[in-house]
């Protein structure tokens, strides 16, 4: 499985992937889930990907190579906006799911994938969208500032309580490792490096790139941190007295 | 849908189930998901349900009218171990499954379902267990102290960080109150009231039963104090001097 998440806030974006893939539990390898198309000065666009990775990994090939073959052609380098930049991340997922998803059916294999889109190009806002595995998109807001692939919902509570769009981007970046934490803890399936990547609005340039290993000194600070406070926040709440001895 | 958890502790287990029906988002309604077999002095039965109310129903419902017809035969209130409770209730899923999946899955209508059986038969300690939608089951023991139905990962990592099996019963119920709040702060198909009960070890009585409502002054208190404590603790951990300026 995998965790993603992005953010589009006031002041900047904030992405952040885990890298553990698994085919059941005994192939389970690390794969960098983040990808990103820049040109500075000019756009700064990062994809994470979620779902089947033969598929994730053809749909980035296809966008790569055919950008290469026809730098001038319609690709990622070249498309106007972020819009028509996820619809051609959707018209290749379906592309992919035409050509592989027969064979795949027949195998009763799920060769389905999400995709989170986000960045900036000249002449626009930054913008975030959430594309399905069907290939269509939605666009987060600033009701709605971030999505998330994958194994979303252990971590989602903690973004749902501190994440609005004004939150700094640094606040953010706290609050996404201690998602990541979360989820890491109680499921398996998503583990370490954490890549993370923090674009700053206007600025069209690659952004702060982060892996986070394990040995990560904040990442560390956070992790312990976290599980102290959270442990010493549910002490100082008092028990019900609802007469226990009644049971 | 649905969230129930139920632990097996020292002292004691800690039931809890919301409350929430929903077929789409238009047909929601309230019904009890939490069902007890008593027979004070001899044993204490609870079993939790999440997953196709139709099927749920009617495996509670031919459980209990079977019992009424043969108060002697083979039913809940006879049966001579917590295990025999788990495969009667296995059989009877089963036996609804064969009498109403054709027709639902005719309609491609998922008509699965799980249940949590936990409680204490005279001559046996407590036990737990996990009915997969398949009829077949798993117990809990000292290592995994806790099960989980429905909507269960937003409240997991709460449960994963504070629970052991020598939590005291108490403390587990206000674990168990914050892990409601968190998964119905994040997902809209879990909701008040939370039946809740609490069994003392050995007590082989009704134990300790509570409807908690939207205002209850305990659950408010929680969830007010809860939400509070998180705020503080994020805002208490450090950024990353991760020289966010180079963006």
């Amino acid at each position: 499985m995998t965790y993603c998440v992005a953010m589009r806030l006031e002041t900047g974006m904030l992405f952040a992937s885990d890298s553990r893939t698994n085919a059941g539990v005994d192939h389970v390898s690390t794969f960098r889930k983040m990808q990103t198309f820049e040109r500075e000065g000019e756009r700064q666009l990062v994809l994470l990907s979620a779902g089947n990775l033969a598929t994730t990994q053809s749909v980035v090939s296809l966008l790569r190579q055919r950008a290469k073959a026809e730098p001038d052609g319609h690709n990622l380098y070249t498309v106007a906006s972020m819009y028509d930049a996820a619809c051609l991340v959707g018209e290749t997922l379906r592309e992919i799911g035409q050509r592989d998803g027969p064979a795949l059916s027949q195998s009763n294999i799920d060769f389905g994938c999400s995709f989170l889109l986000g960045g900036q190009i000249a002449g626009e806002h930054q913008r975030l969208f959430n594309l399905y595995p069907q290939g269509n998109f939605i666009e987060a807001t600033i009701d709605t500032p971030y999505f998330q692939i994958g194994e979303a919902k252990y971590g989602k509570p903690i973004i749902d309580r501190v994440i609005s769009y004004q939150t700094a981007l640094p606040e953010a970046a706290k609050c996404a490792l201690i998602s990541f934490d979360s989820t890491m803890k109680s499921n398996l399936s998503v583990g370490l490096p954490i890549d993370m990547l923090l674009y700053r609005a206007d600025s069209l340039g690659a952004g702060l790139k982060r892996r986070v290993e394990e040995d990560d000194a904040y990442f560390q600070q956070i992790r312990r941190g976290w599980g102290e406070c959270l442990r010493a926040a549910f002490a100082s709440l008092p028990t019900a007295d609802w007469g226990w001895d009644q049971g």
